[in-house]
């Protein structure tokens, strides 16, 4: 099984709904250093399982929509909780839908680190 | 599938029994970074597999029962070899006793990072 | 000349006012990882510049009045372009006020890691 | 199931094959940090995986034979495009040859990191 | 005084000249991963010292002009020994030539890392 | 100026005295990892500040002379209370010692990272 990972990151607001939050109930924010990693279990002709540069490029793509931005704000995630877990499988499934161009792939693995002591994740398949 | 880990250390002194450790046999000491993943198929109600905070104060709370102590003294370790992976263990075991009161995670991954070039890990099911 | 270093970090979400942030005009936010580097160029009694753990407690202080909340709306911070220079210098500040506690340290930097790839640092004397 | 990583690095020139490329078709380079992560079921009577110290020289034994080269060049490559998937299944293979002598390993991921930014791993069974 | 710093990345090929350098006379390669820290003791109108992005791009261009080559055939470096200290002056050097138009930076330091265990760094006024 | 910078890191067990260290005065134990930084204002005929190769070599045998100990019992830093910023200063000094061979550097940082969140440093004339 190959694996390959890309990482960007994204700069955003948001606010969180539920006592559990405690102050993360207020309107605050969040980099997300993002990390993409594709898996398959073969290679392609050139010897890879993707671009690297494709998959940057994708990558960036996806984070483009959300980063600076208040995430409280779009429509496009009205009524979600934008925890680090939602917002995991949110880049991931958009990378789903980009990531059959890119090359072998069968499974993702997206990796949101909200600070040097706390991150999360989301895998599903391509 | 969704995994949350959150990270904090404890300092500890030991010493290793086995011809294979070499001067580690001697008493030395080590920080570990110690990396805790929880792991489960299904969000919370709240978009959450469980609260990071709580999960810091979990992981916390353990590593207190262990940390600014001498190992080759510790009564529940005796007998035991504290290698990195011993240890990882025993994190892992004791985290699993206290995991289920934070949400659905099925999974638990400890690392317990010895250098910048070595780690070691335990994974086992909650 | 001895240093000791601690680290931390804040959520944040702001907006910056000027056509050179182009889309960080927009209300976004950052997670700032966050490092105090005290200096001086000699020990105290016990052979520490400073206690870590009591440097941790001021650095905890100091980011919990600024941490999760959106920065446009701090009274102490009205008119302020809420930057990472101008964020490092009043958390900068901020210490300062109570590192005389700490013991006989004379330099203070502070470094905002914004993302992996972008950070900004303030120094100042104590 | 317990896992066991150690890391080292190496510093080869290279060209790549095909369109896809781009300037990396021109003769370049790379440092590689490798991370080799062998796993097991069970730990040995030693309450270890593997002895890191004989996984760090093997490890480094085989890095040896690739570091400071070019690889367009090395007879044993000739013919691969030597991409960081490549590598990094060229450095598993080599190091499952070494890896029975270790002890009760049974899972090998390595993993070859070319930037702060991009990584490849491969992942086979010992 | 303030820091900005950015990074970004290059990946090489060249020899070195020497005998101290043992196995590096060898033609090899590495990936330099580059921090580009400008300083100075105020900031601009805007609350910077200078802007993020811009300093992104200015360092994204000085590392196009070497990355993906074979330092050895490079003209603008024909007779140099292309060290990680030499090739961190000519990147400083070459970010200085546009440094002016990003703003009131007084002094730079530029760090070339070429692993997890070397970084050679080169610093001057601007 | 000129910097060059290796990494490599010790293991030891210790006690500190005095009530300022609340539970580190238990006998305990750190990893550190330890960055040795020299500088200088030229470089010498080969482009280099000092061989990488020969820095690393010196550091780690410095380091073997501390790591897999108990300092509590080491001759040499009896009556010492061998905190990090003190342990920052003995490594700094025995390194001292061994640069003139190395090369033209006139200054060292040593920097002992004791976990992902603390690490002191002593900087000294050569």
């Amino acid at each position: 099984m190959y694996t390959v990972t890309v990482r960007d990151h994204m700069m955003i607001a948001h606010s969180l709904r539920g006592e559990v939050f405690g102050p993360a109930q207020r309107l605050h924010g969040a980099t997300y250093v993002v990390d993409a990693a594709f898996s398959g279990p073969e290679l392609g002709p050139d010897g890879i399982l993707l671009d690297i540069g494709a998959a940057t490029e994708l990558l960036r793509g996806v984070l483009g929509g959300l980063t600076y931005r208040n995430l409280d704000d779009e429509p496009d995630l009205a009524g979600a909780n934008t925890t680090t877990e939602v917002l995991a499988r949110t880049v991931a499934d958009r990378l789903a839908a980009g990531a059959a161009a890119l090359g072998p792939a069968t499974r993702l693995v997206v990796t949101l680190h909200e600070s040097h002591v706390a991150w999360a994740s989301y895998e599903r398949s391509l």
